[in-house]
């Protein structure tokens, strides 16, 4: 498999963001390189790094320049890295990410929970950052994309409701956002939901819809990727070993986990340029890394299936 | 939520045969009562009680008959049993169960491993049954189903014919089969082929096409059984805390979690009847009658979401 070849669906890893963000201990820099370059070696080809916040308030995320400085320099690979706002989009931009991506929630309570920001003024954060990334000399600037969370519903709110979730991606289009993704930050979303809301928000804000971030909080996780599927979403977000949740969201644990999500794109034959074996086999150097962590995956547990084909083998896609 | 409440979706607990068969304990006869009656009371209306084998291969499903006989006293509760021959139909018959289910498997080599029969035999060994229904002088006897196992891939043999499957299903309604389903006994099934499989089977046997059962060996059980609604099924075998899996097949277990599955349905607007925290409750019963083991399942570790509505309780249907 080339890196080059085509794919029907880009895998959009944010274990060393999102995952480490969640987990106290810090991984060493050093780690964090050798994972960031397997994971890229494996297949993936987007991967989001670290977030340029405050080290006093996330000290395994002080190293995000120096981890974004090196993954710039592996071939094929978008790097991503989290800027809840304009001073942490300047560190990132400095380092050289190729996309920011900004946390903007529907529920107001876990928005100021979570930035001590209304989701009004998050929206404007993304008008200002775009605004930087806009006067930027260097030519083209990083990206600037965006994931609602809560959109499915909100561990302190409970229901949220979709209407106004559909007119933040909007709002967040007009503030400047390349694209705008939907996020179960806590694991409340159901298929039905899923399909109508990734409808919805193609109709609103047409190929600018982004990444569906799905939690397997519920074990729902790739039952709600099956749907997303079914309204048209290219972009997943999930993380090796499924760590990583949202620090805020009680009990808001397990991102989907890469390597099952892989194994069930190639399964219903959609290439995703992955190789199985390989991004596995990365799983270890969380354990170096992180000794005695709790991962999950079933596919790493259960082996792939005798005479397990990829979809990129079979020659057709559905 | 009343006993006789409309459902869309017929959720039929397989752990009190599936689940203890795999496990070497013995649950004691008497727990076993009382987990039946809590799953019953919890509004399970299908449960697959217990194997009719010999006691030297499955010394776990000796009291099977026993089981049955306390279990056919719960009101608005059908009993189901596994028989693998006309003599386990015999005692299960005797005991007064209401549905025999069969093994039939389409791997020749899963088949031999499993039963010692090869799938023609299987389905003669059906029509054996079927005329000793037929000839009871009670009436109606029991029903008698039949999930074909093995039936998206084997560990063994690896890809399974489709074709083949299907011509199965065919000849299973020939020989007297009243309703055949289709199981993913290793874990093999992809959404694609599982929506594929069951709109076929359908478009070959009609309304006997039966239950989806679906193990989650790589995470992927809620996934298809998302494809399998698409298909029209409406009928899902899971076992509780998804206990069980498949003793002749390596690294097979894990059926579909029901407490999972519940949510699952329920969130996407379809009723099962089902009380959610009396089902999870009823999860104590499995430790007290197997203390250590090891029992699975999200909805009951995260709880449900704020605000969580019932499809009923939504009044409609979607």
């Amino acid at each position: 498999m080339t890196e080059s070849a085509p794919i029907d669906v880009l895998v959009s890893e944010v274990g060393p963001r999102d995952g480490l963000q969640s987990i106290k201990r810090a991984m060493p820099t050093a780690v964090k390189h050798r994972w960031i370059a397997a994971l890229a070696a494996a297949g993936l080809r987007e991967i989001e790094v670290g977030s340029f916040v405050s080290p006093k308030l996330l000290p395994q995320m002080a190293d995000a320049g120096e981890v974004v400085r090196e993954a710039i320099r592996i071939p094929n690979l978008t790097v991503l890295a989290l800027v809840p706002n304009l001073k942490g989009a300047e560190g990132a931009i400095e380092a050289g990410a190729h996309k920011l991506t900004m946390p903007v929630s529907a529920s107001r309570a876990h928005s100021l929970a979570n930035i001590r920001k209304t989701p009004e003024e998050a929206i404007e954060e993304v008008r200002n950052v775009r605004a930087l990334c806009d006067g930027l000399a260097r030519a083209p600037g990083p990206t600037v994309e965006v994931g609602i969370s809560t959109a499915f519903g909100c561990s302190m709110e409970g229901a949220v409701s979709e209407d106004w979730v559909i007119r933040m991606a909007a709002m967040l289009v007009e503030a400047g956002a390349d694209s705008v993704g939907l996020s179960d930050s806590v694991g409340y979303a159901n298929p039905v939901q899923v399909k109508r809301m990734f409808t919805r928000l193609r109709g609103e804000i047409g190929d600018k819809a982004g990444a569906a971030h799905l939690h397997n909080t519920r074990g729902q996780g790739l039952a709600n990727v099956v749907a997303a599927l079914e309204a048209g979403v290219t972009t997943f977000d999930a993380s090796q070993g499924g760590i990583g949740g949202c620090p805020y969201a009680p009990g808001a644990t397990g991102n989907i986990v890469t390597e099952d999500l892989v194994f069930l794109l190639e399964s219903m034959g959609l290439r995703t340029g992955i190789d199985l074996e390989k991004l596995i086999a990365a799983r270890g150097i969380i354990a170096e890394g992180l000794p005695g962590e709790q991962i999950y995956g079933s596919v790493p547990e259960a082996g792939l299936p005798k005479g397990f084909v990829y979809a990129a083998a079979k020659g057709t896609t559905p």
